[in-house]
């Protein structure tokens, strides 16, 4: 995290390189709008310190370009290669941080992840979200509350995950609706579910991203998570997810940097034959539970 | 240049959002390349920089992603928006400053842009490198020489100009080579060609660049240039241009930031009539002269 490099540059050229930034600050001054202009500013700012600081060569210059252009083709309808790169580098999860400061005990966000879909299907409490998705079956219960630990009846709550094998529904190739659904809580504030156990799955890496992560030897790799969206009026909508306490991924780290502490959960595997909570019948397969106690944020906070 | 918001952070918060920075960087860590660590941490540190100091909504980072998408998507063979995003943010001239530091009183530097092309033909002293580009003829001259005055023989000079509509010969959309070539200095480091006098013209500006431009308030226009590339043995490379000394594009702003006062020229009106330096009869044709004196820095400067 230190600098490895010295360099020694002169009064001289340290004022024509502050007056080169300040020609293009000075650029951006009649933007008509205003947060536009502070944006564009503070982006020169940040970029031209970059550049000065580590004395970019022009053969890293190149690259980089030749980076963002690999990034850019690799990217269409179906995958977002600049969403990873932001992911990657942090930049996806400090816009949630910045976006949802703390308040009082409200659940922390984490990141949104490309995988969600507009439309999944409801289910009642206590109903499957699987829809055929291959894994273990788990439970997944909690409570919608407010800060001040008011229950909230008929929040509505959006979870999707990933299968067994680490693929979303959307990465399956055909028209499936699996691992994924919305239910309402109940006058108790409270939720139920039928999920699957999470498991850790690699981000795309077959692109330039990927090679990054490969070139500074950074693992793909995702803790298990299992996705949640919470929206309830009055209350500010969470967007998060819940990982799985044991997961070796959060010793080595989260790919996208989405772990926080209070966000990890125990997952407690349940031999076969241990009676379920709704008495459903999973034959010999073993399942596990979980529990989620959700708290919502004032919507003005 | 200030700011136009303030927002108050609290200590937690900002704890939080440091504690994710810290992270970020951390997973650097292990890169095996020094300066690939290097790039990375410290591109890290000015991207979270970024996003904490301006409080970057999710709305305005899905622009951003949007917006970057855009560029590499309008990006191909012939196209290379990432260069001009880069070079609209200085981003580019700061990079040329960083690697080339003043010395003495060498020529300075500024962009290269995207319209080199090697191969070029050669022409003798006083060639012409017009290949048919329309434009006003323009006689240029001087010499090579290195800081401590030493004339330089044989150096090699390439110079590549757009024509009169602002066109270079690549965007023709033929093969035609026009407004390039290449030449040496004589035994005395001097040197002369004609070649058309210099006229402003924009930069690609109908793609996502060009939107930016346009939502500032910023002109897209180069002012009027002369490309030069100078090599010889034992000396420091010089890519430059040389500026037409009353053009109103230099008070506006050059779009790329690549003016220096050092590099603007007289370029004299020669009415029609007025004897040429080498005898070449123009007709009633007016033309225009000027002078270069190019200083080489020394290769390990």
């Amino acid at each position: 995290m230190t600098e490895t490099t010295t360099h020694t540059i002169s009064a001289e050229q340290s004022r024509r390189e502050q007056e080169l930034t300040d020609r293009v600050l000075a650029s951006f001054e009649n933007t008509p709008d205003d947060r536009l202009k502070q944006l564009m500013q503070a982006l020169t700012k940040h970029l031209h310190a970059f550049v000065r600081e580590v004395r970019l060569t022009e053969a890293e210059w190149e690259k980089a370009i030749e980076f963002l252009t690999n990034v850019g083709h690799i990217t269409d309808e179906r995958r977002q290669e600049f969403i990873l790169l932001s992911d990657v580098l942090g930049a996806s999860m400090q816009t949630i941080l910045v976006n949802n400061p703390a308040d009082g005990d409200a659940t922390e966000a984490t990141v949104f992840g490309p995988f969600f879909l507009e439309d999944a299907p409801e289910i009642p409490l206590g109903g499957d979200i699987a829809g055929g998705a291959p894994g273990q079956p788990c439970w997944v219960e909690g409570t919608v509350t407010d800060t001040t630990g008011r229950p909230i009846p008929n929040a509505r709550v959006e979870v999707w995950e990933a299968d067994e094998d680490g693929f979303y529904d959307v990465q399956y190739g055909d028209d499936r609706v699996a691992g994924r659904a919305h239910l309402y809580s109940d006058e108790k504030g409270r939720y139920a579910f039928w999920g699957l156990t999470p498991t850790p799955y690699p981000i795309p890496h077959d692109g330039p991203v990927g090679a990054m992560l490969a070139a500074t030897n950074r693992s793909p790799v995702r803790a298990a998570h299992l996705h949640f969206m919470v929206t309830a009026p009055a209350l500010r909508t969470l967007v998060t997810h819940i990982f799985v306490e044991g997961d070796p991924q959060l010793e080595i780290g989260d790919s996208v940097f989405g772990v926080q502490d209070s966000l990890i959960k125990t997952f407690a595997p349940q031999p076969a034959g241990t009676p379920t909570p709704d008495g459903r019948d999973l034959g010999d397969q073993e399942w596990a539970r979980t529990r989620f106690d959700i708290v919502l944020a004032p919507a003005t906070a």
